[in-house]
């Protein structure tokens, strides 16, 4: 007989900041359109640092691309289609795609990962903190093992004025995971 | 114990229309290949608007992008690899990525979604009425809880002559989904 | 009461190769950084030929997109986010997304599929034999029935100098599977 699945469906929580620190040419708009307004056509590949929600380990990065949907004027913002994976170093990667909403929190589909990620499924929450620089997410994870006690240490709560630790920015040992994304 | 998936692996099928009613300046073609006929290189960010199969309700909008993979002149048409989501409202959304053919059905994966698709998983079927501004979409989905009845009613056969209805089209009260996606 | 998830949760192994004969016009380099070194900004679509992992059979192409992450003139390459899927003719497809390093083997996860390989999840190791034209991938797969024989063939051992059978390279009777993907 076929061994009926056995994933765990339990829902792990993993919060972690994603930080532009200007220092890796993210984003680049790309103004495909060639129209003054934000417009379809236009991409923005990018690629952020992300930190552990209690902002004293390096976690990583991100890595992909915003497909700018549509310019909303009345609420002064855009939609995009943003299509990208979290890095955690050795622990592996999780690939997210859904909405990015310059003006409002959004929830983005889980599509998968790899290595403590294997398997992964689920949703995860999108906040903004500073446009387009700071951001709080929180991951609603399925069809995976226990986190580690690592990437689950109790986060700061969300603010436009938290920052990372300094030794985390300075990815001094003992203040990233192992083998950290950059 | 590790508690087994309880995911619910019956197949639900839902149903809807994608029409691009040419007024949301979709799609955006981006000829980046520089040679006059299609190529690899090319890029098609898109988004058109949603119905339901029965066409009496407006649920939101197509997000996403197409990568023009190989011309087939013998077919007269092209090969795409598409990578979009759909958008129903407060429902959520459902992430697919998957082959787009101009002359030809396919099939798409169901990559993962959000809200009340949390967790889905599963394939969608691409029929093409009108080039390009007409498709209709049969998903078959696991892993989710029960679909609302708002949107599995019985769905207008397809057909290139099908509309959506005039309530539905002018997104009136009644005639879209909840906070419909636009 | 709601039927439980009967996945199976077993691993298989899918071992195949991906060859750029150099006939597909790919990779198609947008250097839309406009900047002299790889840069974020660059978007590279491609498609290569794949074949079973034992090179008797062409079973179809890779088609997707590698966004231009970072170069790292430490170790000679760059890092990538790549988006895509493996096309098998009449057996359907996988799509994957993760890390592509030039440099270095990676895990992508898969994040769906199609025919046999509907709701299928897991992660796929990318090897490198040359770069960028002869790869080595191998599928841990889950969530889909037993694999076909024709695609479980005890694989050739990977090295730069494999090479795909005469007969599959000029796609002949029998050394395709069926309706390849081209």
């Amino acid at each position: 007989a076929t061994p009926s699945d056995s994933r765990p469906t339990k829902v792990q929580e993993l919060k972690v900041y994603e930080i532009n620190e200007r220092d890796r040419g993210s984003p680049a708009v790309l103004k495909l359109s060639q129209k003054p307004v934000n417009s379809l056509g236009d991409l923005v590949p990018f690629s952020n640092k992300v930190y552990s929600g209690c902002l004293q380990k390096r976690l990583g990065i991100t890595a992909g691309i915003c497909i700018l949907i549509k310019n909303e004027p009345e609420k002064k913002g855009d939609r995009f289609e943003a299509i990208y994976s979290f890095y955690f170093g050795d622990y592996g990667h999780i690939a997210v795609q859904g909405p990015y909403l310059t003006y409002e929190d959004t929830y983005l589909a889980v599509t998968g990962g790899s290595g403590i990620f294997e398997g992964v499924y689920g949703q995860v929450k999108l906040q903004q903190l500073i446009f387009p620089f700071k951001l709080f997410y929180t991951f609603y994870l399925k069809g995976i093992p226990d986190l580690p006690s690592e990437l689950t240490a109790p986060p700061v709560p969300p603010s436009p004025a938290v920052e990372p630790s300094a030794a985390a920015k300075a990815c001094e040992p003992g203040a990233t995971v192992s083998n950290f994304t950059n």
